[in-house]
């Protein structure tokens, strides 16, 4: 309030969603003379490529995040608020809030990011659990630790199988980490620690509708990615989609399989934030905003990151954190050159520098346009591009320290099952 | 199965409870010619010394946590296996699992700790959690962090006030590091991060019933604990019982106080396993075990740790670590004389090595027999001995620079909101 008073004449920016495109726009905006509201429904930043790590028990929930507040404590005309936007009100100029409050902006950005989405199977989703936010990579770290447990205990060796078979819905970059990092687990993590069964024995899927893994990159690294997950006893399925699935497993073309842990890496929708915005969304729900990321007949009003879609020669921007970066930055010169009374900038563009995807120990594949390499170095490279790009000092030495003890010792330091299993 | 099979003839000691006592029973018993189960309702040993911590945001739960199989996967005579017992069938000698399973035993050993309790008042539960579990911390931290997020949303001065009050209950170990713990936060941690609040001004309680805090110590430490308590700015007030506790507050004595966070460290009950021994139990729970720690008429069956009371001079063995480590290394000796037909073990006697508590940044008493000390080197010597103490290499290392950190900083990693605030 003592801040708000004084800097009332100062027009206020509110952001909604502290991911890549909200914290990179308000820390661009550091030097200009606007009030800024952060607004979020958690109190963190996530660092979200790393988030399939803490799914797997390979780091600590805190590893990868670091609160909004702390990040943004020295810039004072930014205002961080924990709290759920569930409705933006274009005439008022107002964003309403779960808890009955409402925010009133002269410039606006949304960037509240994806969810997990099913194509209309929303039954599917208590059984094949999305990976978006730290709650949810602890819940599937508490269904994989606790499905060898179960399998442990289990006499009957049907069930058994059922508890010691994996299936990762969705071959993207996500798929591939998730079944690549679980075929790791069960054949050396957890090497030597069970009595009754030999979690080596365990199956891992991935299961991907379209003709290849890694759709997005060159036909040649998905074919090494495929070859690297094989030798790592993933069992890669294309060309078929799931049809249907359950607690008990899911159907595959005709064949059922029975599976107690099956995960969604498939589909992505945009928040539904967007669809208080009262414009036409794309079929993934995301805002097809004009090029300079404004809302269509709403200059005042900006989207990016996930919940955009921005075109980019043939295809649209990739939903990643570059591009969602980018994206915050660009908007932060746009309602900087306003301030100013300076000409807009130029449309969005964005720059690509490259993809890359990891698929197990030593094994990565890397495409800096054109210039593709796989194996050992890929691997390398991503590890040190991920660890440079971690929030925090603290967290970049333990992750480090993570990863140097997981590489020698083959051990994961975050397998605690926490929570009750849901019945 | 494979093992249980090839060990059929080999006497099986079932140990319900992986905290201090069980594990030190089975690495004890490692060499011994028993077959062990080792059953607990999580998949990790606790350090809980280190539990408030985590509940403080000061460390990451899998930091203070290590996965009981992970531990034992070299002992071969030991199967661990993740399941709740809920009963103890005496004259069938079998322990019934909540999954509908049972284990018949050779020898049982109960060791399920202590929970927390209300004195007839379970209606405070929801608005005064206590800290047990790592589930328990992560809830207590939710509370504390999202207490200041509130407060900072909150433009009403008197509901403010109440968002910015910490209550402890209790003045034992816990609910002293707790409370000295809570003050650091709000007048370091989060110094310069919020806009509308000043966390500085949060006030922090300490409720403690009887005259003093602290009170297993001699009077001498527990007075310069409340001094070093006062300098950090907790309130403390002994000597009047809180009368009431509900969503909005408590009652101590004639005054109604207004807070949102209380924090429950005051009472604790064995662990309602206890109860289906059929057997005489003390005041909160715990069974009165014959000098060898079995149970009276029942030489097969033992009880160690919070769940089992044991005179000791005048007083009963304290709930501490140390305690239950020696618990769980007398009762695998009692077992190992009785596969070699040697003699019992003289009965159990409580080394007691001194007691430490810590109260926040350089400040802790010790009381090594007599040898007594508090401030700076206190805190150091509380320091060594509990890293010390940790399970694992890299959880030491990790936990040391974690504090470290903190230490220079002031910061605490863990700041991290997870699961859903509960309406």
């Amino acid at each position: 309030m003592r801040e708000n008073a004084r800097m009332a004449d100062t027009p206020h920016v509110v952001i909604v969603g502290g991911g890549f495109a909200g914290l990179w726009a308000t820390r661009a905006l550091a030097s200009a003379s606007v009030r800024i509201t952060l607004l979020d429904r958690g109190n963190h930043h996530l660092f979200q490529p790393l988030l399939y790590q803490v799914a797997t028990a390979g780091l600590s929930a805190p590893d990868i995040a670091a609160p909004l507040r702390h990040i943004l404590r020295g810039q004072r005309n930014a205002t961080v608020l924990m709290g759920e936007a569930v409705a933006v009100d274009k005439a008022a100029r107002a964003v309403r809030l779960a808890n009955g409050t409402s925010l009133s902006y002269d410039t606006l950005m949304v960037c509240t990011g994806a969810t997990h989405a099913y194509f209309g199977h929303d039954e599917w989703a208590p059984h094949a659990p999305g990976l978006k936010t730290l709650d949810d990579a602890l819940a599937i770290r508490r269904r994989i630790l606790t499905a060898f447990e179960r399998a442990e205990a289990e006499p009957d060796p049907a069930r058994r199988t059922a508890w010691l078979t994996f299936a990762v819905v969705g071959g993207g970059p996500t798929g591939v980490e998730l079944a690549g990092t679980l075929a790791e687990i069960a054949r050396h993590t957890l090497r030597k620690e069970f009595r009754n069964i030999d979690p080596g024995c365990a199956r891992v899927m991935l299961l991907e509708a379209g003709p290849r893994v890694l759709a997005t990159f060159p036909e040649e690294l998905s074919a090494k990615a495929a070859r690297s997950l094989a030798r790592l006893g993933v069992d890669v399925r294309t060309g078929k989609p799931v049809s249907n699935i359950d607690a008990a497993g899911f159907v595959l073309g005709d064949e059922r399989v029975d599976a107690h842990t099956v995960l969604w890496a498939a589909g992505v929708a945009a928040s539904p934030l967007a669809r208080t915005l009262d414009v036409p969304l794309d079929r993934a729900g995301r805002v097809a905003v004009a090029p300079d990321l404004t809302l269509p007949g709403h200059p005042e009003i900006f989207c990016a990151g996930d919940l955009a879609t921005v075109q980019w020669g043939e295809r649209t921007v990739p939903g990643v954190a570059p591009a969602a970066k980018q994206m915050g930055t660009y908007i932060a010169d746009v309602i900087r050159a306003r301030l100013f009374g300076r000409p807009a900038p130029p449309p969005f563009r964005y720059k690509d520098y490259g993809n890359l995807a990891t698929i197990g120990r030593r094994a990565a594949v890397v495409d800096l346009h054109g210039f593709r390499f796989s194996g050992y170095f890929a691997w390398a490279f991503w590890l040190i591009a991920h660890v440079f790009f971690l929030i925090g000092f603290r967290n970049r030495v333990v992750v480090l320290l993570d990863w140097a003890m997981a590489y020698w010792t083959y051990q994961r330091n975050a397998r605690i099952v926490l929570g009750r299993e849901q019945k």
